[in-house]
């Protein structure tokens, strides 16, 4: 027996998040499926992060565990002859059987792309969302800048979450919200990156900040709202959820990875 | 009655190219029939490109004639929202009734690229096509050199090529055929893109240009036979035509523009 630990690379459109629903299929189901087919075995992969539908992934990571006789990072090149077109494993290698990719601490990158210009990019909406709005960069970065460091996170969860149903902390550590643009100077930003890095987020935080970050750029928030909203400590505090088509997972990152693998992957 | 020229822009995937067919929908009949209904014509309108089945364009020209008193600035914003997401219209503009998008003298630019990994990666397979193999950077270099200027490139033509059939002239002026890639050095060169410009291309020829170039880095043909091939005058001389759906129609430039619009074109 071993434990096989992939980074995998999705276009979510399709799916109905990572975990398997009644209403559709999960990127973990068709993993599961073909990873069966491949070892001949019955396969049940577990992902770092369960990302929610129609959200795309560059860099999530899953294990599995198996007997097979093909060499760990050779799994990689056998399954994606059998995946579908929109999910690809990039790389895989053995770790060891106690290792799991939720309990091991991650730091986990998120970009959340918002389109400014006059008009849509029809080349360009798969990804992102749209706004013709003058949006703010500076007022949006100072928004930024209250979310970093460790917050209680409750206003920008989404109510219906597990962990918090449970009684788990809403406490999070960000440890980055970076606001880019292709064009600093407007009227229009054109593509709108927000890139945020931290050790674990709450069911919807990164669609429900970046909701109120674009609500910040429009102007119906202030940066100095931003404190309020977070003592608040209730969902409706916040601004809306943004769409999930331009949320993207870069990368999950371990710190048991050696340097030259942790630069790889950033 | 006054002639608006308009800028356009398409994903091409869902579509069997600018012309309508028999087995499916065509960019131009979708944009003839939401300005019909814009203006309660009945509006045709006439395209500079007219780009194969799942071609893109961030650029193509298009002329139409019309009573309506929508002033000529206007139609494009009226027109984007009955249009589906993957058209837009950028930009429109009066222009003399005399006009036409493909006698007036146009300058295209095209854009095919090549994604150069390990494996595919899920988020750019729909505008580019894939290669794992070894690309010769210099060699791809060294052979689209050849191509810039004025040559007979009936080689690189379909030979069921409307324009060669009524005995239309093969030779065209390629200015520049530039060959760019995310990462100089390898094994893997990242997203390679290849920049057509010219003052017309016969059919086919941007993707049996791609396809040969291809070929050339892989090392099946070196830069040494490209002056054969364009001197054999037939279609079997060259490589084969690479997919549509990696080519994207950039933009396409007149020479009555002010100089200010055609930067911005660029």
């Amino acid at each position: 027996m071993k434990r096989v630990r992939m980074k995998i690379a999705y276009d979510g459109t399709n799916y109905v998040g990572f975990e398997q629903q009644k209403n559709g299929t999960g990127i973990a189901a068709v993993l599961d499926e073909k990873l069966s087919e491949l070892t001949g075995e019955s396969i049940r992969i577990i992902g770092a992060s369960r990302t929610d539908s129609g959200v795309h992934a560059m860099g999530n990571i899953i294990v599995f565990d198996t007997e097979s006789r093909i060499p760990a990072e050779k799994f990689c090149h056998a399954l994606n002859t059998r995946l579908p077109e929109d999910i690809r494993a990039l790389s895989s290698e053995e770790c060891p059987l106690s290792w799991h990719p939720r309990h091991a601490h991650g730091t986990k990158t998120y970009i959340y792309r918002i389109l400014n210009e006059r008009f849509e990019d029809p080349l360009r909406m798969r990804y992102c969302i749209f706004s013709y709005f003058r949006l703010d960069l500076s007022a949006m970065r100072e928004a930024a800048a209250c979310f970093t460091g460790e917050h209680d996170f409750r206003s920008f969860s989404n109510p219906g979450s597990q962990v918090l149903l449970k009684g788990g902390s809403p406490v999070r550590t960000l440890h980055e919200l970076r606001v880019e643009a292709e064009r600093e100077e407007g009227p229009y930003h054109g593509m709108i990156t927000l890139t945020f890095r931290g050790n674990g987020f709450l069911y919807n935080m990164v669609r429900i900040l970046a909701g109120t970050l674009l609500e910040v750029g429009t102007g119906r928030f202030s940066p100095a709202d931003m404190p309020r909203m977070l003592a608040a400590r209730e969902r409706s505090a916040a601004g809306p959820t943004a769409p999930a088509k331009a949320l993207t997972l870069v990368s999950v990152e371990y710190e048991d990875e050696k340097p030259a693998e942790k630069q790889k992957w950033s």
